[in-house]
């Protein structure tokens, strides 16, 4: 049976925090998935008995929550990814950016060699093929010379949708993500090694070969850090290679 | 130099989201910390050249995103932890939830006992009191037979923070909170084992015997994945130990 929005008692005192809140129940509660389109806001004003102004406040919270969006003229819809937000971690607010990247490094560490191991055991033919194309694609890119950063992110996201595992599905590009918040990896000199150890890391997991998936990330994520700590270092504080508008570039990643 | 805002050129295009990133970098690039209170209503509205209604509108979209909160009569002032939402991962938007649960789980195993490594290699005097202080207040709370998931959430996070990695300790105890958005742990019968094993791990970290950590969070996961699963297959969809307003619930969590 569909849930639908309940009046609350007492109209004065319901605020936009809690209309907001009743919405996101109806789209847990019906398993409104991606692209769903909401009531419109006078059945809502209706249902819950308030007016449409605290309707409306109430989507812009939803909105600025990344739980839905507004398509002008067409209605509000649940989001892509609902409830992600682009710095989840509330990193870009930590003023040591020059550790937490190091930090970041040794996250990496602890989670996708674990992570690479087990794509290895369980990667469908599918995921396979899948990883062969995002593989490909950031070696075009980076022959290009242009930007790679969302390929190279979409990639690591890949491995991890190997893993079948949802949780682990949704950490891997955050990390991701968040690193690109700070460091620009496209001025680095990784280039090369990027290109033959994504090949390398595509091909224990083809292989099957848990192990070998795992010592490739490894090695895969010491280079980088590597290159983190020189950039940092040689930038000093760090300032030169972090992005001024860190925040809102992130928009565009994972 | 401190940091302030510009006013943006053509002014009929300036919309509250631009407003908001705007403020936001303002705090990131002044690092102001959690506590400091923003420039009023007026000033910002002359800064950036906009009306009040629009900064308004950007403060509340900011309020939505748990960057600053507003205390009635005082001031806007930058959150406590600036950025971070109750749901980061936006899993309670994910349908099946005993898949969730177990995949939890294997992510708690491929990165806790790692945390946990690290803790006892690292953890100084005062991270070992701390933990002390903490794992009693678990323990307090058991025998008064009321909810212990706060205090338990603690209880983890003051291991990552033993590790002294940023990233780490932000990561911790979304997991954690993430777990109590489903089950509701305190109608387990895990609180002897609780109390038990948080005491060995304390031990552990205390002896500074990293492996020794390592084996103890493991095992303690380990019975948490059987509690978790058994919970699960009981109530058949996960429904009934499934909290109906979960998201709402999450906000006492860390």
């Amino acid at each position: 049976m569909e849930k639908t929005l309940k009046a609350i008692g007492q109209k004065n005192q319901m605020l936009p925090e809690q209309v907001a809140e009743q919405i996101k129940e109806l789209i847990i509660g019906n398993n409104w998935e991606a692209g769903h389109k909401l009531p419109n806001e006078f059945e809502m004003a209706d249902q819950l008995q308030v007016g449409r102004g605290t309707i409306r406040e109430a989507i812009k919270i939803l909105v600025a929550q990344n739980i839905v969006e507004i398509k002008r003229g067409r209605g509000t819809f649940v989001c892509e990814k609902p409830g992600m937000v682009d710095d989840p971690l509330g990193l870009s607010f930590m003023n040591d950016k020059h550790k937490l990247a190091i930090d970041m490094c040794e996250t990496r560490l602890m989670i996708e060699p674990q992570i690479a191991e087990m794509a290895a055991q369980r990667a469908t033919i599918e995921d396979i093929e899948k990883l062969e194309t995002l593989c490909d694609a950031v070696e075009a890119k980076i022959r290009q010379n242009v930007e790679h950063g969302q390929e190279d992110i979409s990639f690591h996201e890949a491995i991890a949708a190997c893993t079948g595992n949802q949780v682990v599905q949704q950490i891997v590009p955050i990390i991701q993500s968040s690193i690109m918040l700070f460091i620009d990896i496209t001025k680095s000199g990784l280039k090369h090694h990027t290109i033959e150890e994504h090949r390398q890391l595509v091909e224990a997991i083809k292989d099957h070969d848990g192990k070998r998936a795992s010592e490739v990330m490894t090695a895969h994520i010491l280079q980088n850090q590597r290159n983190i700590e020189a950039i940092t270092k040689a930038t000093q504080k760090g300032d030169r290679y972090v992005k001024e508008s860190g925040a809102q570039k992130s928009s565009t990643g994972a």
